[in-house]
C-alpha cells in the first residue's frame, strides 16, 4: 500500500480524502499542487509528506531552464512545501536534504548540465523514498520482536503504508506480526476525529490485510484498554523532541495516560527522520491549528448549531515520561530520548 | 430548557435526535412508544429518562379499565420501560417508585375508584419531575459555590436541561455561574462521539445561554486541559456504585485520567436518584453496548469501509479514586462514596 507513484517523471498520489469510497490518483508534479495536497491531507502521514515533497522537488528540478533558474525555482518550491504543514518535521527534513543534495550537485565540477544536475536531485528524492521503505521494514522487524504474535493492540490514526513510503510505522509492526503467522494478533483502532483517518484509512488497510480488527470511537479507548485486556498501545509520531517528548495526532496523549493507568506499554514507532534535535522538548514543537469547521462537520454533514465556535489542534504532545519505548529503524530506544544518542553514536 | 411536556394527559418529548436542526415534539403517552424513544435517544440523560418513564406510566394508569386491569397494565409497562436502557439507574428507580406508589394507592381504603388511583399515580410521576427540577437547582447552587465565576471548565456529553427535568447537572452548575454574572465562565465541550450529544445538544444549550464556549473533538480533551489551563472537569453520571465508582458516557474515564494528570478537580454532578446502593462497585454496573453502526456511520453517512467491525460501549466506569467530589442535591460529597452515608444519615 503505497500512497505515491512516479510515472515518467509525473508524481501521482492516491487522494486519501476520498478513501475508502474511491481510489483516485491525482497528479502533483509541481510544488504548489503538492503543497495544497499536503495541506488538505490528500497525502498525509509524517514520512509520506516528506517523500511527497521530495518527489515534487525532483519534478521541479527536471522542468526546463538554466541551472541558475532551476536552482532558484527549487529554493522557492522548498519554501512553499515546507510551509504546507508545520508539525511533522519529516517535511522540512526532506526539503532540506534535497536542497543540500542540489547544492552539492551544483558545486560539483562533474555536473555542467542542468539535466545531469536534475538527475542527481531526482536520485536524492528516490533515496529518501527508498530509505523510508527500508526504515519501515526495519521498524516492523524490531517491533515484531518485542511482542508475541497473539498480542492485543490498540492504535490511533493511520500509520500504515498510506502514511509512509509504503510500509508503515506503528501499523507496520502489527501487519508484520499478522504476516508472520498464526493470525492471532488483534487490533482495536480509534476512528480519530475529526478527519477519521482511523475509520477511513486504518480500517481499510486492516480489512485488506485480513487482520482481526475492531473500530472504536476515540472516547472509548481508555475503557477498551481496561475491559478488553489490551496489551500495548502503538502509535506513530510527527516530531520527537530531544528529551523524548512526542508530537503526534491529537488524542495520542490521552492514550498514553490510559496505557499508564492500565500498566501496559505505550510504544511510539517512527523513523529517525522524525527526530528533531533542534527541539529541546515538546514545548518547542509547533502544533498545527486546523480549520474549526473540521470539528463542526462530519464528512460534510454539520454536527453543531450554526454559530458554534470550535478549536481544532491537529496534534498533541505526549511527555517522554509516558513513552515506554521508541522504535526507529535503528532499534528500540528506551527512554525515547535515547534515540538521539543512539543515532549519533552510530551515524 | 425542558425536554418533556404534559398537555391534557398527553406526554410530549422534544425529539433530541433531530436537534439542533429541528425542534420537533412527539407524543409518547404509552409505554411502548416511550421505551422506543428512550432506546433511540429521542429523550436521553439519566434524570430525563427516569422522568419520561414515570410520565408514561402515569398515562398508562389513566387509560380506561378496572383497577385490576390497570395495575396489571402498569406492571407490564414498567417492565417494558425498564428494559429500554440498562445503565442509567434513574430509569429503574423511577419505575419502582411509581409502582410502589401505585401499590400504596391500591391498598388504601380511601381509593375505591380507578380514576382516583390513577390520579395518585400521576401525582407520584409529577413529584419525581418536580423533585428533579428542585435537585437541579440545588446542585447548581452547591456547584456554583465551589468555583469562582471565571473558572475554565471542560465538560462532556450533554448534562443540561435536555438531560434532566429542565435544570441540568454538570452543565447546570456552569449555566448557574454564567447567570450569576460577570460572564467570565468559559467552557470547552467535547463533541461526544458516536452520537455527538456535545456538538448537537450542549453546544446548542450554551449558544442559547450566551456562554463563552468552544467545541472540541473528544481526543483533544486531554491536550486542551493542559494547554488552555482548564481548572475543572465537570460531568454527569448514569449510575454511581456504593464505593463511588461512576458510570457515565463513554469517554468520561479518559477525562478523569487527564484531570488527574493536570492536577485539577474532576467533579461529578448527579442527583441522588443516580446512586445505586445495590452496586458494590463499578464492576456491578451493566454497560450498554449499542449498535456498532453508530460508530461506522454518522447520520447515514458511512465513515468506514463496508465490512468494518466496530464496538460501541455507550458508557464507561471511572474509578472512585479519580473522582475529586460528587455533587448531589444534598451537598458536596468527597470522596464520592460518602454520598451514600450522607443520604442515609439525612433521609
Amino acid at each position: 500500500m503505497d500512497p505515491l507513484r512516479v510515472d515518467e517523471g509525473r508524481v501521482l498520489l492516491l487522494d486519501q480524502t476520498l478513501l475508502p469510497e474511491r481510489e483516485v490518483w491525482v497528479e502533483a508534479s509541481d510544488a504548489g499542487t503538492m503543497a495544497e495536497a499536503i495541506a488538505r491531507l490528500r497525502v498525509r502521514g509524517a514520512p509520506a509528506i516528506g517523500i511527497g515533497a521530495a518527489l515534487a522537488l525532483a519534478a521541479e528540478a527536471a522542468r526546463g531552464g538554466s541551472l541558475a533558474d532551476r536552482r532558484e525555482r527549487l529554493r522557492r518550491a522548498a519554501t512553499t512545501l515546507r510551509a504546507s504543514r508545520p508539525t511533522a518535521v519529516n517535511l522540512a527534513w526532506a526539503c532540506d536534504r534535497v536542497l543540500a543534495a542540489a547544492d552539492r550537485a551544483a558545486g560539483s565540477a562533474a555536473v555542467g548540465e542542468p539535466e545531469a544536475w536534475a538527475e542527481l536531485v531526482r536520485r536524492e528524492a528516490m533515496a529518501i523514498w527508498d530509505e523510508d521503505r527500508a526504515a519501515s521494514s526495519a521498524m516492523a522487524e524490531h517491533g515484531a520482536s518485542l511482542f508475541p504474535r497473539e498480542t492485543r493492540f490498540l492504535t490511533h490514526c493511520n500509520t500504515g503504508g498510506l502514511a509512509t513510503g509504503g510500509g508503515g510505522t506503528a501499523l507496520g509492526v502489527i501487519l508484520e506480526l499478522h504476516r508472520r503467522g498464526d493470525r492471532h494478533v488483534r487490533v482495536w483502532a480509534t476512528e480519530t476525529r475529526p478527519l477519521l483517518q482511523g475509520a477511513r484509512l486504518t480500517a481499510w488497510e486492516l480489512l485488506r490485510a485480513g487482520v482481526d480488527a475492531r473500530l472504536i470511537s476515540d472516547g472509548a479507548a481508555a475503557f477498551t484498554i481496561a475491559r478488553r485486556g489490551i496489551e500495548a498501545v502503538l502509535v506513530g509520531a510527527d516530531r520527537i523532541a530531544r528529551n523524548g517528548d512526542v508530537a503526534n495526532k491529537i488524542g495520542t496523549y490521552a492514550l498514553a495516560l490510559a496505557a499508564r493507568a492500565a500498566g501496559i506499554p505505550f510504544v511510539v514507532v517512527a523513523p529517525t527522520s522524525t527526530l528533531d534535535p533542534a527541539a529541546a522538548d515538546g514545548g518547542a514543537i509547533p502544533v498545527e491549528e486546523r480549520d474549526p469547521s473540521e470539528v463542526t462537520t462530519f464528512r460534510g454533514v454539520p454536527t453543531a448549531p450554526e454559530g458554534t465556535r470550535a478549536e481544532n489542534p491537529a496534534f498533541d504532545i505526549t511527555p517522554a515520561a509516558l513513552v515506554t519505548a521508541l522504535i526507529t529503524e535503528r532499534g528500540v530506544h528506551s527512554p525515547p530520548g535515547r534515540a538521539f544518542a543512539d543515532v549519533d553514536s552510530r551515524s
